[in-house]
């Protein structure tokens, strides 16, 4: 399978979560792990010891200080959350999800153990997928809910989407932060940012829009020309 | 309910995986853990630990000596492996199963970490699931296996769980045509359209971005917003 996803830990916390990831990862068929500002020092003899011998994939992970650098590569990434968002996304279940996948880079956020993604990781994702559980106990270890993506991930038939589907690649998550930090900078010079305690959730708002609509590399620069021809006195 | 199935760990090694089994079986709504025979003592305060709260499934685990007395009062029984067995038994994957069941007390069987279920335990089921997996990396955590089977089983009779998908209403179609006029008279007046004649597709270009995305009314006018600030001189 040419676009299994990428595991990407955002700031996990236990070197045995790290490794039931990678071994859970190896055993079904899955190889790339990222991981974004662990709390304990990287490599980890705990994780290595959790891995039951996935040492390879553990070797090969690669290390990240921000979320942002962690999936620049990606063109699509759905961020794995328990709990409902005020924020405007789709949010389906992972075999909903996976289904309907093209054929491009992906991957998958996860959280860390005592707390979930933020708003501000989600909003650097694409959609949101949940898995359903108990209403009244619904965290999963950590380790699990990579578990089941892995497992369903396994048991989706993707639909083929020709790459006729899309006049032009996927943009990268890289091209669609600089869009993303170019119309940031350019409603600075308007002052359109206030209150300024307002601030943030406007742009988790903007990011939310343009992380989901999966746009194009075309896309993404005539929306950077639109920005610039706007904004030209 | 009616059916959900029974858990039996067959003499698990581990308090911490058992902790793990109780919290995941508690994530996807299933009650009843049964222990043959643990390894250490029970209670096991490792288990409690990584239990992360299902400690009222924990104490309500009933202990049994051998697995004919914990699986008695059950129907049906199917036993989860990896590795293909010389026995006449269906072997099914937990989606191909669980579809199949009726309803009647059931339970699923696990072997311990160290070596799976034996021919003899494997002999008490009536049929086999096995979760596929990597070839050459094929051994599940304990605790991944039954995440896996409980996800599998919410799936086949999903639990109520409504995410809401917009907490904003969604715009109508009228809302993003005058979103995209807006947009198009704007950028008119900064003579955006130029050759003349690409001007069509363009604009098809623009309408399919903002089409797809299924913006929320609030997004319609936060986005008319951006484009009065950046137009503004």
């Amino acid at each position: 399978m040419k676009n299994t996803p990428t595991i990407i830990l955002v700031y996990p916390q236990l070197g045995e979560n790290i490794g039931l990831v990678a071994r859970v990862m190896a055993n079904f068929g899955l190889d790339d792990l990222r991981l974004v500002s662990p709390r304990d020092p990287w490599p980890n003899p705990n994780a290595l010891q959790a891995s039951a011998g996935a040492y390879d994939l553990l070797h090969r992970a690669r290390l990240y200080s921000t979320l942002d650098a962690s999936i620049a590569d990606l063109h699509y990434v759905c961020a794995a959350t328990v709990r409902p968002r005020h924020l405007e996304k789709k949010v389906a279940t992972p075999r909903e999800m996976f289904v309907s996948l093209t054929e491009c880079k992906w991957g998958i956020l996860f959280g860390p153990e005592n707390a979930g993604l933020s708003n501000e990781d989600i909003s650097k994702a694409n959609d949101l997928i949940t898995i359903p559980t108990a209403p009244d106990f619904g965290s999963l270890n950590l380790s699990h809910a990579v578990a089941v993506c892995c497992y369903e991930w396994t048991q989706v038939q993707p639909l083929r989407i020709s790459p006729k589907d899309h006049l032009s690649p996927l943009a990268t998550k890289k091209d669609v932060e600089l869009l993303l930090d170019h119309l940031e900078t350019a409603l600075d010079q308007k002052n359109f940012f206030l209150p300024t305690h307002k601030r943030e959730k406007m742009i988790w708002n903007l990011h939310s829009i343009f992380q989901r609509v999966h746009l194009t590399e075309q896309e993404v620069r005539t929306l950077r020309g639109i920005i610039k021809a706007l904004s030209t006195p």
